[in-house]
């Protein structure tokens, strides 16, 4: 059966990661799921071990071929930057921020050349980050350059615990047609052909990500722009304009897509199991609802790139980091689905004919 | 001990509103909290009680002293209007939106003259009070007409159920900085004036609602407009030129506010009981959260008249008009939450002199 391999990035040393990739690494679920390494610092990790008190050592390797699956050691690639236990706990600094953009091109040239089968990225600072000279974002923006990526669009994704017993959808998700972008700006984004491949990926990351009922296509909702989804054009005229006639050519591609619905209540019914994936038009009408019923359990999952990349969707959390409390259940949920993701690896292409 | 008088509008007869009058009368908790009594047409209250099977009798009553308070009878006050009965069931009608338009002027003129000390309205549809020739987006437009009201906000309000183990906050609220416009048109109604009164009005609404620690003042948290707040002017500048300055000046007023915050953190945090109320800067950031939390549980309140107005956060419902299924939880609540309102009853002039 296959196994995948996945190479776990260690995010900045100054922040939560080292800690959640350790407390994820003592969880049977992630070595149930794939063959995990981490790419980054020996010495910061170890740090983390000793934090812990984990009852694993941390080996360094120099290749992926090197690595010997046994839960009770964490292999780890060192990252070229020496200077990554340098940087101090918990406070921005260059030399994390280094570390954290070192770690990720080295796992995006390992998954593009196929040397793993994905990437699971610990979480980055990104004044850090462009503190060091490397002037991203976040990691959505840096992945895309390193693959040569257009059009990819981030997913938040979150399975429900079980013992949540609300009656509540055990899993849905939600992909963002804009995102890292004042509000004022997301008019000039907003396109029919955009919307189109942000269901097409939608529709591709629930075929692989859940169990469907036979012969059931991923329910796809569409979030209108506006209040009330215009009212009937009082309030706008985005959702006959362009978000309308995405849907239309989202069907005729044989997506199973409605909408645009109003978001408020689009939302409410996809938790309660109506759909199993929304199309946000910008980044806080599918932030609010995923952070709000998930927190840190939610998961980012980049569409559209050549390669399987997730991550937990916290950041560096200063204010927690190595205090020995960071929660690594989004990074536990991070691995489980970076690992379910390899089964259909490449979504670059998908939905591209209508890409733009 | 004051034990408030309030007017229910009737709503559009075609939708919900009276099959939820009804099943609220059968609450004892609606009965302990106020005197209620109906302002529409004793006929469709009549329909609603034979449909529901329910053990009282609807009396028509000329004037607000001529109601005997008894929960065995269903007091109504009529309207002019004598059509409201030949609305059909579950259908858009301009019968429907007289009869919805005569009961709102009605409770107002009554609250106004202080006839009655508040007004609970069933929905109305906006589609079937334009039919009738009333111009108007909804019942928060409209009332503000009928008091000669200006600067207005409508607040979302949700009391947790007492089942709920989720470690939520038992109560919190969203005021909404602005409401029924395009997206395209939020930044030319943003003002740092605006947020300000809407900070005050959530003061006010949570000191009347809420029982609080002895020395707090309502925790009032101001949500961004852009994502991650903006980025430090990376994605949009709303922030620093008309956001904080706001947050600044009602600290000033002495408001125990702070922000602004990214949205989606700071909806999680009130969920988690560190806010009693947040200051919304468009209809789906406030919506989104409390229609995903409570669906038809979240009461609307007005604020910023000189009457208590509450409502149910649902339309009229007309694909569940008329079948016996209507929840009358939203209903119930909205009577429970105007009875406590009355308590200080005149919020129009809260934080008037930074209103405009």
């Amino acid at each position: 059966m296959f196994n995948p391999r996945l190479g776990i990035t260690m995010g900045d040393p100054s922040g939560v990661g080292p800690e959640t990739i350790v407390k994820a690494w003592q969880s049977p679920q992630v070595h149930a799921a794939c063959r995990p390494f981490v790419i980054g610092s020996s010495d910061v990790l170890r740090r983390a071990v000793d934090l812990l008190g984990a009852e694993f050592t941390v080996v360094t390797v120099d290749a992926v071929t090197q690595i010997n699956d046994d839960p009770t050691t964490l292999p780890c690639l060192e990252i070229e930057s020496k200077t990554a236990a340098q940087a101090p706990p918990a406070r921005c600094d260059p030399r994390g921020g280094q570390a954290a953009y070192e770690a990720v091109v080295l796992a995006a040239r390992l998954a593009q050349t196929q040397q793993i089968d994905g990437i699971v990225t610990a979480p980055l600072n990104k004044a850090a980050l462009q503190a060091a000279g490397h002037q991203y974002p976040g990691h959505t923006e840096l992945l895309a350059d390193c693959c040569e990526a257009e059009n990819t669009a981030m997913m938040l994704y979150l399975e429900k615990e079980a013992e949540d017993h609300s009656g509540s959808s055990e899993a849905w998700g939600v992909v963002h047609t804009t995102l890292h972008m004042a509000m004022r700006d997301i008019f000039k984004h907003l396109s029919t052909k955009r919307i189109v491949r942000c269901a097409a990926l939608a529709d591709w990351a629930i075929r692989t990500l859940k169990t469907l009922p036979e012969n059931q296509s991923p329910r796809i909702g569409v979030c209108a722009l506006n209040p009330h989804a215009g009212e009937d054009g009082l309030f706008g005229d985005e959702e006959q304009q362009i978000i309308a006639p995405a849907v239309a050519a989202a069907l005729r591609e044989g997506l199973n897509v409605s909408g645009p619905f109003p978001a408020d209540s689009l939302v409410a019914q996809a938790d309660r199991g109506a759909f199993d994936v929304l199309v946000a038009m910008y980044h806080d009408q599918g932030h609010i609802p995923l952070k709000l019923l998930g927190m840190h359990r939610a998961v980012n999952i980049t569409l559209g790139l050549p390669i399987v990349r997730t991550s937990a969707s916290h950041g560096t959390a200063f204010d927690r980091a190595w205090q020995g409390i960071a929660d690594a259940d989004g990074m536990i949920a991070a691995i489980r689905l970076a690992a379910k993701l390899t089964r259909h690896r490449d979504c670059s292409s998908v939905g591209a004919s209508e890409g733009g």
